[in-house]
């Protein structure tokens, strides 16, 4: 992936225990474009959890080559009520982290609900809402085959308004603006 | 670390959020010895926990490169009451992991219980008594600083034992029979 001096690629991450959500963006000035988003399976629960983690490490150090990202972003849930979930949630974070610690890459965490706040303007988005809004952004018209795919699209989105506040709002100020403004986008 | 042909070098850790424990054993046939144990510190709980994180992995890749292990094997408590604690303590174990998995190095897990019951013949064993019986089997008489380093060196000693059954036993059958050959080792 060429990059320009002034131009960054952001790698976003929705790590899950079962598929992994992923999204990546260049990003010059104030604009931004979709390089890739997609999601890894992990396999069925029958699967040993460490082949698991496993796969994602190698799928996670596949992009990184091949993109060159330099920077990452997770959603990472913090809360959660089942400790099992949260230990395996934890370790399947922990691997994503690490495969971009190897490299010497910073890595920034956000609640899933900042996600949806930055992309939406509203913190308890549906998936369908936050996808709707990315496709307006980015301007796809694909959809991702599995909506985990814009989970990863959108937290890597969602750093980069981090870094240009003033973008933040995007053309809509929020989801409502977004709707009145799309009357037939959202069914 | 020099290894010839039949011997293998087994890293056992012991994540935590605090801090990890580690010891290296070197094996050839039925016999082990100690190589290093100690243990690193993650930092204050004040200290970014992805800082902490990369600290862990930043650790466990420099022990790697010095002592290029073939095996690591981790314990891994599985079971707890907290979500956010369960989170973070697989964040740790998905570091250590993924540090082993980026050089295609094999991970065994095992829970404390199985850890204890290997080491000492008991699966509620204290950290004292694994310490005692960690010296005893591998005939060390410092004791290291911090008991987590111990618990490091119990998991990788443990994995030695899985794959050598007819040695688990040690010279001792259990804690019972390890206390009565050493009336004088523990107060």
């Amino acid at each position: 992936m060429a990059k320009n001096s002034t131009s960054r690629i952001i790698l976003g991450v929705d790590p899950g225990t079962i598929i992994t959500g992923y999204g990546l963006i260049k990003c010059y000035g104030k604009k931004m474009e979709l390089i890739a988003c997609g999601s890894i399976q992990l396999g069925k629960s029958k699967t040993a959890h460490a082949d698991r983690l496993k796969r994602l490490f190698n799928r996670l150090k596949g992009l990184m080559d091949e993109f060159a990202p330099d920077e990452m972003a997770i959603e990472a849930p913090f809360y959660g009520k089942n400790p099992q979930s949260m230990l395996k949630l934890g370790r399947a974070q922990g691997v994503a982290m690490a495969a971009a610690l190897g490299r010497d890459m910073p890595v920034f965490e956000y609640a899933p609900r900042k996600v949806k706040m930055a992309v939406t303007g509203k913190g308890a988005a549906s998936k369908e809402q936050v996808a709707a809004m990315l496709r307006n952004i980015l301007k796809f018209e694909e959809s991702p085959h599995y909506l985990d795919a814009t989970d990863g699209l959108a937290v890597a989105v969602c750093h980069f308004f981090q870094g240009n506040p003033a973008h933040s709002s995007t053309q809509h100020k929020d989801w409502n603006a977004f709707i009145k403004a799309n009357p037939g986008r959202i069914k």
